[in-house]
């Protein structure tokens, strides 16, 4: 397995993912010769992580109240190839839990459970008009770190 | 300047980028308040590092000599927001050439001069049948270096 | 019902489709209230499009027997919103096969059995180093037609 | 030239358009052998409009009185190829500016003076809580009707 960075242990690591969507592959994400194009992933995993936000019933859109989410950065290993009209597994957990930040992680798995990619990005909290970053509720930390 | 862990000394990392292109933001890669989304600059890092290889007559698309260039990792830190209609520079390096890799870096420099957007990732040349890694050529290994 | 030029009588129109697949309709691909932006469609037509080909095992990508395939012409009809989560069934049929090139057309329906999205576009087959148009074989325009 | 529908006097129609920005075509937006792909036209449509828009002054954003944009429909009629690098000129008319709608048409030039694309489509302005159409306000009709 390629060494990835921000992943220590890669067994204990994959054990913490609980929740995933299923993600089509399409043709429009595709090159001529049927291989996901680099940039698919990062639309992957906005989906994962809003989905995964939703089933927990946090960040409702009050951006008064939670602060507008603002992505601070983002990262991708490709691992294993994956091909047009294949479908995924897309992970992702909230594997850290800061004061105004969380880091989320993203794993993807194939049919053949082969892990094709991996991925990280801490999203951070900020007050609309200021650009401050905003605490987290305690209430959405205790329910990121339960899941 | 917030801290980028593949970026040692900013000044250093920000006076040896020599190419650049204009990307143009557009609409559609933006969100309702005209913020840039997440997904563009890996877009706009492709679009920068092929027209880079174009400009050192690199990489003539002869698969069998020199490869099927294949994205092996990619990320980006987003440290100020862009908006609909702005025209920022796109730069690109090649950070570091090994045998059979290129680690490139980018960096976004938005009209007030400030860096909006840093990056890197890792380009690995493969034999399109083995699915191996081919060495680079020594000739494309110098351009890179002089670049 | 709304009117659209190239369909004559809805009911009957409705009626030949007989090809689906299921699009889900990610959050990237809306705007900031959740619709569906426009596009979309174009998108989900060529995924359609192909799955549809691929089904009828014609056009198996022989580019010297079958030409190049070109779009000639595309246009969408958006009759409802379609939002951020839902799922649509993304309807194709060949309304029309001709000499050298072919009509689809497509129908778009959401889970309360109502049309959304209606949308055509001509293919054409062209020689890759001429240009010039090709003729469809016999074998696929029967296929086509029997579909 | 190919015959295209909406067009009576190719050109008359040509001749009146007045206002067009440049539109670079990036490599993610063609395929491996370096055509624009046929989704692209529709967002350089977009791009155009807005840009349009606001150079008239128009459309300031006020959805409380001048309801919300839709797209009710769009088509694209592709005449000749683009390719990876190259910038076009894409122009926008008010073809007809109607109670509640308006009918924008587009045109892509290239540097041979080529006409590469034609297209058309209607924006309906809606309130934001009936769905109702809302009635373009006079000032902003005698603008694009001078425009």
């Amino acid at each position: 397995m390629a060494k990835v960075d921000y992943i220590e242990d890669f067994q204990k690591w994959r054990s913490e993912f609980q929740y995933s969507i299923p993600v089509y592959i399409r043709f429009s994400e595709t090159d001529m010769i049927g291989h996901m194009n680099n940039v698919s992933p990062f639309i992957y995993f906005e989906e994962a992580r809003i989905k995964f936000l939703q089933s927990l019933g946090v960040f409702t859109g009050n951006v008064y109240e939670e602060g507008v989410p603002v992505v601070a950065d983002l990262q991708c290993n490709y691992l294993k190839q994956s091909y047009f009209g294949e479908t995924i597994d897309m992970y992702v957990k909230a594997n850290n839990v800061g004061t105004t930040s969380i880091d989320f992680h993203y794993m993807a798995v194939n049919d053949k459970n082969e892990i094709t990619l991996t991925g990280r990005g801490r999203l951070v909290f900020v007050d609309q008009e200021s650009g401050k970053p905003v605490p987290l509720k305690e209430e959405i930390k205790r329910k990121l770190k339960n899941s």
